[in-house]
């Protein structure tokens, strides 16, 4: 390498960047369900190794209008953290609830290896995770289930329980008819038998496993007691922050519950309408057979997700992995690196002389 | 705007980003002296809006060979937070010890403004900081500087004191005169008297203000108490995370203290060899006249500067506020917008068959 009179950014400069654009063509190239199923392996692996990571609740800037959030972890080798934001009011107003980014880095020498958007990836690592959860949960050959709140994540967790758990039968409820009619036209094509529904109560009627996945900021009862029978799986997505929660607290009362990470779940899942002490499992000990997950057929299982960092590390992991082979991404030039370290002024100096300062990607004169 | 048919990136969905060459041409079209006097503009400007800022010490992952922090903060309005790693071991293995990038997002939306280099932003906005700080406690007529540790802080240092105090002499030294070398060639044409010391007690011979800036991660003792006479002003940068000081003690004892922020310099400062209620003065304090500065010709006046997120806040604010000026920036596609919020599994399939998906910046096929 010939630094010394080299101006244009090093490799040891250039972190690869995943567009939307670019994972949308990593998505389609490698297929939405087998992505999710894919992903779901990388989640419950990290799940397997859960005393290695560095973990902590979010770091949180809340807002009258919504939340910005940190969510960083580590595995000793490997640092990751995703920004995500919650915005109910945005969607009245054009924007997304909830976009998303995330970075990859060496702990031995804090470099950045991957920047990646996370609004699709995180829908992808939701899906996986809930489907994970539900193989070590749900009953055996559960074919049907019921799904209440048809909005961004509905598809992705059609298709996750599809291919990682086998059901064959999704029915679709949503307070806004068009949100299950635009789900119905999404999975046309999936294999699934696909059922719109006019009520939450004919959404799970027949259903093996029930999830929820509403959107509204506020405590909600999309699940009455009377709708929940003995040996249901539970998949409660949508209670993920404080102040939000989807059940009636009669159905936790009669569920074994259980978690990702008990002090965030604790803060911003369904039991936030429990009293502190009540028993939960942790789900990396039910993966790990550390605990048993369904012990009997009458048994409601719960799991009561509001996504943890380890999911987003892994789905980053994952990109991460892919990235040679599939090609979809562009190099940034975002770290300074100055032939000499102790001359970051002299490099910035020399490139307003140097004629043969090329541009590069990530670059406009 | 006609988003139904169109499938490429919505305005809404790109966030402007600063490589670092962009963020050289910007130090290089602007000049670096006068940014840094700009961007102390506005380090003073949000010292004076303090009590509004959302205060947190970093979030830190150490690891055995150094440290990835995120430093989030607010104002209210804006949210902004760095991403920063300290590896003292990567100097000899041919990296950065510090690389950094930051993002400016609205908090209203969630949605992220900017994405930006911080490597070369954060050495501009530290000796932003300093020379802001010396412009409130330094001897009034400060001319000469002494400056102990040459590394890639010095040459900005040596500026913002020109500029923003208006010393007319620098004297250097380091423990590597190849440093020192390094930093003379590079402040050759900046109108400072710049004089190479061959030790410490020579740098320090005559000077108002004494600047130190050295990097090991260790307790050093890079200022003895007999170096430092009454009414000098110390710029102590080095001494910022835990176990890494550069003054005696008796120094400390001997000077009025002045910090960023209490929480995090008692942790991080050259003031964790104090006990933890030894009285301290907040540098904002000073800056809107609420307690005085520098009150004597004999007072020893000591600003323990770690480095703060507001300050990397005012100077992504500074750059968000000369982006289209300067038009050096590129648009990146890092947050997903579907037509329908709800319907983001439909635009990542509808992104597989449309033919007119065209290439656009950060994108590769």
């Amino acid at each position: 390498m010939t630094k010394a009179t080299n101006l244009n950014p090093s490799k040891l400069a250039m972190v690869p960047f995943v567009s939307v654009d670019n994972m949308m063509k990593i998505v389609n190239s490698i297929g939405t369900a087998r992505m999710i199923a894919e992903i779901a392996d990388y989640v419950e692996a990290d799940f397997l190794r859960w005393k290695l990571f560095d973990k902590t609740p979010r770091v949180a800037a809340h807002s009258d209008e919504g939340v910005i959030e940190l969510m960083p972890t580590s595995d000793g080798e490997t640092y990751g953290f995703k920004y995500v934001n919650g915005h109910p009011a945005n969607m009245a107003r054009g924007y997304q609830t909830v976009t998303a980014f995330g970075v990859l880095a060496r702990v031995d020498n804090g470099y950045p290896v991957l920047f990646s958007e996370m609004t699709i990836l995180t829908a992808l690592r939701t899906a996986a995770t809930s489907a994970v959860a539900a193989k070590h949960l749900a009953p055996k050959d559960a074919k049907v289930m019921g799904m209440i709140g048809n909005g961004a994540q509905c598809e992705f967790q059609a298709l996750a329980f599809k291919e990682v758990v086998g059901i064959d039968t999704i029915r679709l409820y949503d307070i806004d008819a068009s949100a299950t009619q635009k789900a119905v036209r999404n999975l046309s094509n999936s294999g699934l038998n696909v059922i719109a529904c006019k009520s939450a109560e004919e959404a799970v009627a027949g259903a093996q496993i029930v999830t929820t996945c509403t959107a509204d900021k506020q405590y909600a009862t999309i699940l009455t007691d009377n709708m929940i029978g003995a040996g249901i799986h539970i998949n409660a997505i949508g209670g993920d922050c404080p102040g939000k929660t989807e059940l009636h607290k009669d159905i936790l009362l009669r569920s074994d519950i259980f978690v990702e990470y008990p002090p965030q779940t604790r803060i911003e899942g369904e039991i936030q309408q429990l009293p502190d002490d009540h028993p939960l499992t942790e789900l990396w000990k039910v993966m790990s057979g550390e605990v048993p997950g369904r012990t009997s057929d009458n048994q409601i299982t719960l799991f009561d997700s509001v996504g943890f960092a380890t999911e987003d590390f892994s789905a980053l992991r994952y990109i991460h992995d892919k990235l040679d082979s599939l090609n979809h991404f562009v190099e940034l030039d975002l770290l300074a690196d100055p032939d000499d370290p102790r001359d970051l002024f002299g490099m910035i100096q020399r490139s307003a002389t140097n004629p043969n300062n090329q541009m590069h990607a990530g670059q406009k004169s």
